[in-house]
């Protein structure tokens, strides 16, 4: 079977790790001809995900299509799909997830209970939502990693927020974020990972690592789910979802977005869980059964960034330490070039004592550090 | 760091899998080009591991060249690490273990217990043995995967036996039969894996599967640890080491034979350990600090081979079900030819339960067959 990736960083990475547990022939394409998943493939071809026709005859010798970003001509693979090319997931379901005006009206159809919001399409309109205020803007398309994201807190941050169209969502007291994968397939099957919960570091406010399974009531939890779930099931799509939710102070449980491929909260699930997220959609392209999501240990995931003040060639500081701790699992992605926030690779601790996962994240994010060489 | 691979099977495959948790640029050097290794490396080199000028011109532009089967040109190896390049294993090594009579006089030069034994070069000269049977043929050099392994019970055997250089074994009554695999790194330190025990079916006399951490008195376990390590410290090479061994009927422990590379009985630790027979390789030869042998948990490991009377397009019967065996693991090769014998993949099974593994290893052992397409 001939299966293409549109896009080549960390996610296709390591989707072709797992894919070379299977017979498959892979194919990718991206722009930069050095991206992480370039050498992994059987077949690279450099041109822009973005672009109808370089999607489109990269597309129609496959028989099957995935992406590891949603900025991708979604014009060529609704042509594919028409000539047969099974895409994962369907145009229709990243059509929906793509534009974050588009998302949030698909929530609200269909009775996915996520946070008040209200459209937005010049500065001149947001102006104009001050009782709405504190509330975070999001460009409608476009955004990515943190970017085209905007908290206004009061009016006068309006000046911060975006000048196209976009939504202002209000902003609701939260307690917890958690995260669900979940695979489906072209039956309508669907294998649910327990949610993991991230942890902020309480004075940057930026996520410090992931716990997985996370620690929520049960009560919390069967919400959680039932609503990731829906949220695939009205997608009507088979492949691999990450959805990220809200546990408010109340115990509601609120969508917040979701993304229509492998995702970073998953990322654990290459050593924690029988079958890996990057393995599930395998087997859901290859129409094999859909893997196990349990997890052999709970685990914590510590994301590796680029240092705020480094840009240049990237240098790894604190890697043998890292490398020495007995239970963590060491990925780096491969990229040459570090900036400030670039995910540059994650770690993964597994143990069957959530102590011992918080004390090696806290330890691991205070030892390793990206900066660049001199 | 720039590294190489001497051989592109399921060996190199499994290795450019683990390569691709760090930053490595990897080259790979073997004369089929559809090979299980080539497409997931940096730079693929078509070429004879044979061939002194193949392996030199290869090798002289890397950093470090590690190998995945033994039958490689030493001479290469010897004029690149003259030349800086660092080898894993020494070429020294390699020559030591290559050739089986070398290997034989070797353990004895250093009091490694192992079975009796006598050089032949003729059959004729094999023909005076027959006190010394039964025994165990094997051919000097060139043997592989069985060939070259000729078991001579009595006198009329002697026929089957080779006409060339070779040792013939006392045969020994063995109880189990065990490997131990060890990484060594270059400043001399060790990382010894739990053993592992081979059961082998009781009627057809082949390996059915492979169990880890194998069940041996504290006495034995030891005792085999002891050998292994020694064998590792007299071959004074850093590198990846399975140690094969005989548990015989009133517990001696005798080395069998030792492969100077990632192998077959390790390759559970993918799942089943905290750092793999694979990481720990790339770890050694990055100069890295050597990973964590312990199990997270026992584990089995079944070996899909061609089914005789097939050869061809390779076709997996029971694939499906075997997918669906919550904690089982699928590997397979991308080789799209099969015949009778030929490794394929093999399916790891992890339990803390003993028994679920032994139950799991037989039902996928009945189940799952490489048959050829019609």
């Amino acid at each position: 079977m001939k299966v293409g990736i549109l896009g080549g960083g960390q996610l296709g990475r390591m989707l072709l790790q797992a894919a070379a547990n299977y017979t498959v022939e892979t194919y990718v394409m991206e722009n930069e001809d050095d991206c992480p998943a370039a050498h992994l493939c059987h077949h690279f071809i450099k041109g822009d995900i973005k672009d109808f026709d370089a999607v489109y005859n990269f597309g129609k010798k496959l028989d099957a299509l995935t992406i590891e970003i949603e900025s991708v001509n979604v014009e060529a693979l609704e042509q594919l799909e028409k000539e047969g090319v099974k895409i994962y997931p369907k145009p229709s379901a990243i059509r929906i997830i793509k534009n974050k005006i588009i998302q949030k009206e698909f929530y609200g159809k269909h009775d996915i209970p996520s946070s008040e919001f209200v459209v937005t399409n010049t500065i001149a309109e947001l102006n104009e939502y001050h009782h709405f205020l504190p509330a975070v803007h999001k460009i409608g398309e476009g955004g990515y990693d943190g970017k085209g994201v905007q908290i206004i807190k009061e009016k006068s941050d309006a000046v911060k927020g975006f000048d196209a169209p976009a939504v202002l969502e209000k902003m609701v007291n939260i307690k917890k974020e958690i995260a669900i994968i979940i695979g489906m397939n072209d039956k309508g099957e669907a294998a649910v990972y327990p949610p993991a919960e991230m942890i902020f570091d309480p004075v940057l406010n930026l996520l410090d690592y992931q716990l997985s399974p996370a620690r929520l009531s049960e009560k919390v939890w069967w919400k959680a789910e039932a609503i990731a779930l829906k949220v695939v099931k009205q997608l009507n799509s088979a492949g691999l979802f990450a959805i990220e939710l809200f546990v408010t102070d109340n115990d509601d449980v609120l969508i917040n977005e979701t993304a229509p491929r492998v995702h970073n909260s998953g990322h654990h699930t290459i050593e924690a869980n029988y079958s890996s997220q990057f393995d599930m959609l395998w087997r859901i392209i290859l129409n094999y059964p859909l893997g196990n999501t349990k997890p052999i240990l709970p685990s914590a995931i510590v994301n590796i960034v680029g240092a705020e003040g480094y840009s240049g060639r990237a240098k790894y500081e604190g890697l043998e330490e890292t490398l020495q701790i007995d239970n963590a699992f060491v990925h780096l992605y491969g990229k040459q070039q570090t900036k400030p926030g670039r995910k540059m690779g994650h770690v993964t601790i597994i143990s069957s004592d959530y102590q011992d996962l918080t004390h090696k994240a806290h330890k691991i994010k205070n030892l390793l550090k990206v900066v660049s060489e001199a």
